[in-house]
């Protein structure tokens, strides 16, 4: 293989097989997500203002957004904040070219301001957060090495993922999105931080949901104690939809009604009250927390799209797993894929290409080994078109 | 079992005998390791203060250091910081008991400062880092979920391990520990900011080394080349004594010296131009990065380790991972401990603990995965010493 | 006098008389007036709360705001802000009462924003402004000398000004009044930061004005040249209504066209562009800075309108100036006050009140004291009212 | 006269026969002077480090420091700091000369850290202090107005001053000189932070002295009241060498025994314990606040010592004042003068140079207007000397 792919054929009891099995899913509200969101957010928009004043992106990396958790005091009926969240923007970014300097810590404001005004409605952003920004310019080597239109790696870097999800890791997944999706109509008092664990032992399941009330929608105990109720059936019912093993769910399991404990907030959000959250803390590319399962370090969130491996690999590894277990799903149990990057070289040329692939008995491993690597190829022979779809929105990375 | 403890025998094509392994280390001047540091000093000297004024350790949680790069100009010789590193601590801490308020920030501070000027020697605290400090009171709802008496978990959380180290993973380790420990002495040009990429392809492993150099000790090219040189074979006669396989080393492979790019620093450490870190984004609590082993995404460092899970679990699961190992290392080639706890329930009870064995043939699992139980239970019966070790710095988080 | 007051006659050469005098009138937008407007603000928005809550005024001080320039980048057509305005608020406040804490930091910064988008019209106060608070909670000792009730003062200090304003006063002060008022219909080039200084020599007056352009505004050289011709000939116009002495006007006198140097802005404010702002650095109580004319170094924007004699003395000393003027205008020149507190004892009941005045010849000057005497006395006696017309907004301190 | 140099006579009822007089010292540990002296530093020693790298001081301006007080516990025998005092650097300086980039802010952190150290005995710079900084490069227009060798204002500004003090006000600055000077060693229990209110009524000063207590120095509240005892014994004394008027001074005026209020401290510094503190808000230029003299509202402290007349001028004006009234003291009251500067004019050919004086009947005035302007300008023609004798540390600016 010119691209040092390396399939190969491992041998392992099977997720489902296995008796135990523990995923993570935070919501969208909470901290590291939303450290994650606006890291995102804010590479996203100086993308496209390199775009348009230079046509193309030029060299940053957002990928340490900082939140600390403000003081709030939720009461029924609604109460209010006491002490701002305070978020600050870190990175570097390429803040002059030539003579010309560019509005980078402006671009790199609005774009988290306006992330948090649209999604998080109970949030008042002027007031209740502190938006700070020490983004600075970039290292003078890293510099020297990029250049965009090389391709080349900025890191030493790897991407790390597997294909397909398992029952319960779509059970996480699809929980908190129903809940923060279709569900907020229904019960606007669940705000946005939403926590979501699974442990599945043998085939019965407990879907631990911690979900942050709205105070203002709840004028009392009685209607807190009814919209968990009310929640704990809905997702019950949805679960059915997604896996036929047992599920138990339990919400806000800290609750002590003896003490006036309730996860009440008045933004919907804990960090509204202490959470601090940090980028590339929380899920992983593919929207899960799976200790089960081969995971990357790396945050994904606010890296460059073009030369950073740490976000680029994280998604291709995503990509290429599914992708050989869509064709190849009929022999294949798992995939898992590896891209380690060498700094200097090439994006479309990994130092290495992991694939391990689980396969059924009596299938062709060669077969499988050789079509495989063909996927991989292919789709590393195009992986530069990936900076289109993330700055069209495309691609979540948490 | 009375503590919800799962062993099972898995079946896995060992990590040796794996076509492909990648395992980072970045040493102990990383950004990311050095934001650990900082965040456990942090908490050990909370927990300190606590101790000495009511006997015991208070709800503390300061587990989200950020640390924003500065600007360098090094040059062969000597040469200067530009702009200072900015440090943020962040978390929580009791701060008031009853009316007697306690001098957490300024114990927040001290102990970072110490920390840097103990392990950065090049650095100069006082006029290149701006140390400053948002550390607030806790939240209202954990803290009266928590009461050390109790030592019930604060959180929903889990940790994970597993034991033994591959020869790769060992490999990385060591010969970080070697560089920033033995050699220092031998080559003080080599700075503490040291990141070790190994990347194993079947028998052949590939080391990557970054490895910043102090620039007042290199006067020119010349001596810069001969450093890495040097470096290079001291590293492959090291790594002789911990592998059988062939072990390339290469050091520092974005340099390029037609156009006069080096790794030189001032002070040894990248995060003086433009290399933020992040708690929890770096080596897990064994060290390592591992893709392709279980692996936590929860930050160890700074937890407060009377209550905390995310920290508390991790240790736990890697020791007795490697308890079991050791005690059963006859037939067993691969042990996986992960532990979920429940928010609210006594930590030394887990909702999950469990353990996955990889066993040699003709083994008697049954008696395997009895003996493993049993050594888990003991472990968790006695995990309240923990703390007394992670005070006395017997316990490294990363 | 029960209150310490001692009206004196002094002999002077009136300020009309004297050969030389200098005023100078920051405008709305200096960053020190801004400083000035955002403190009081927040001053304000804290009593409205504490009204709301408590119905009285409890203790808080906000009068260190801090503004640190940005950067911009304007020409003509318009440009962009190239690095956002840092603004803190510094003070502190009681922001617990009992068990029940105070929202303090989101009133108060609300009130800075709103003060922005309000007052600064081409200013975008979410994307080019970083909104940061400290205030923190007050001294100790200091909170218990104060009592709301008692009325007593929470320092030693002094207020200070005179009555008339002479010719030159006013006109720097409507000068400015004008420009930011009046004629911004006819001249919006003209943004709102505008300093005036005036220098009398004799019986010619010469203007100095900066006033910040918007870039937007001016398309060209050629119109910011007819706008600094226009605005220069209407104040010339304008100056005739004020003072019958001869007037010369100079614009933007730092132009070098030749090296293509304008006072050019893209929001009409030089803070946009490395202008630091302070409070209590700009003008005094009256409107006016007034190197001839005593003048106090006390910050009035901010402080709590219920105990800080720094704020309420230097309101009392200019309007006792003012009262006694208008009444005894007929034999009287010049009137200046000075009034000393002393901390713990109560406001309406000044260490000292000093009342010097300059009268004609011929007057008698006993009945002159005394009647001076009684104004101050009455006046004193009322003073507690003052807090009902700063917060309706009839007080301006800068 | 080629400099605008206007002397005139003007007719004063002198100070010393005025009524009242009121006048204000604060001490060097005053947060205010703090700020002020942490300016100055800061600009001192990038003035040293431009005159190093490049032969002349480049174009800076610091003086907007914002110190935000902490949070303490004092208590007899020693309490302690609860929460960091904070301390804000701001301003704009050079940082890049061509490619060359200048370690601006850590020159600045460094001065501002070693004038703590070196000034406040009691605070642990360390550990009780947050120095941030947010000094930024220069305004572009400034920039370009400004070039060392030319000599040119950078701003419409003025200097003011007077001589000779009166009794009361060389009273209020030698007693804190004194207390902070030679009374240091005998009473250590007095710390840094010292103000001294004058109020002279006809031919009787009261003296009020807030003197901070450092706590570990006083074990008990007897001890206390002996300190203030003895401290008051001994300004009485001093106080006789200074002048012949009734003398009565008192010494922490808030303090209430029975509520067991005391103005202790641990560190000898209000700014411990919530008070803040900033640039340009306390002494003038000759280490006095005096509402009964004309004053300039610019800060000296942190302006650059080459082209900005806010500090230049009133340095200036005050060494005229002194220069005039000691070489022609004889006939001479009262010497008032003031400078104005224009913007891009030299700095030693001031837009107005007016000189105000108070002779005794009988004196030529022709000679006295004529001797004192030929000073001015003479002066005037070596200002540029000034320079020097602020980096020898030769000029205090508060």
């Amino acid at each position: 293989m010119s691209k040092n792919i390396a399939a190969e054929i491992i041998y392992e009891t099977p997720i489902e097989e296995q008796k135990i099995e523990i995923v993570e899913r935070k919501g969208i509200g909470h901290p590291d997500s939303i450290a994650d969101a606006i890291a995102e957010e804010v590479s996203k928009n100086l993308s496209r203002m390199y775009i348009e004043e230079y046509n193309r992106i030029l060299h940053h990396n957002t990928d340490e957004t900082q939140i600390v958790g403000g003081q709030a005091k939720p009461s029924f009926g609604g109460g209010l904040l006491l002490e701002p969240i305070y978020i600050l923007l870190v990175g570097r970014a390429v803040t002059r070219v030539g003579d010309n300097r560019l509005p980078y810590r402006s671009t790199a404001l609005r774009a988290a301001r306006e992330y948090l005004e649209e999604n998080c409605p109970h949030l008042d952003a002027d007031e209740d957060v502190i938006l700070d920004c020490r983004i600075g310019k970039g290292s003078i080597d890293l510099m020297e090495v990029y250049d965009t239109k090389k391709g080349l790696a900025n890191d030493t870097s790897f991407g790390v993922s597997f294909a397909p999800l398992s029952d319960t890791e779509r059970l996480a997944l699809e929980t908190e999105k129903y809940i923060n999706g279709p569900l907020k109509s229904e019960l606007p008092e669940i705000g946005q931080d939403i926590k979501v664990m699974a442990v599945r032992n043998k085939d019965s399941i407990d879907l631990t949901i911690a979900a942050a009330m709205v105070d203002k929608f709840v004028p009392d105990k009685d209607h807190y104690i009814s919209v968990k109720q009310d929640l704990k059936e809905r997702v019950m019912k949805k679960a059915e939809d997604i896996t036929e093993r047992d599920v138990n769910v339990m919400v806000n399991t800290a609750d002590d009604y003896g003490n006036d404990v309730y996860y009440l907030t008045v933004t919907g959000l804990s960090m509204e009250n202490g959470d601090d959250g940090s980028v590339g803390r929380g899920n992983r590319l593919n929207g899960l927390i799976t200790p089960f399962r081969p995971m990357s370090m790396e945050a994904s969130a606010g890296k460059n799209p073009v030369t950073h491996v740490g976000k680029l690999y994280n998604i291709a590894s995503n990509e290429i797993a599914q992708k050989i277990y869509e064709e190849e799903s009929d022999g294949i149990h798992e995939v898992f894929v590896r891209l380690v990057s060498q700094i200097g070289k090439p994006i479309n040329d990994p130092q290495v290409a992991s694939i391990q692939m689980v396969v059924a008995e009596g299938e062709n491993k060669n077969t499988k080994m050789y079509s495989a690597e063909a996927i991989a190829e292919e789709y590393l022979d195009n992986i530069h078109n990936l900076k289109d779809r993330i700055l069209n929105d495309e691609i979540s990375v948490f």
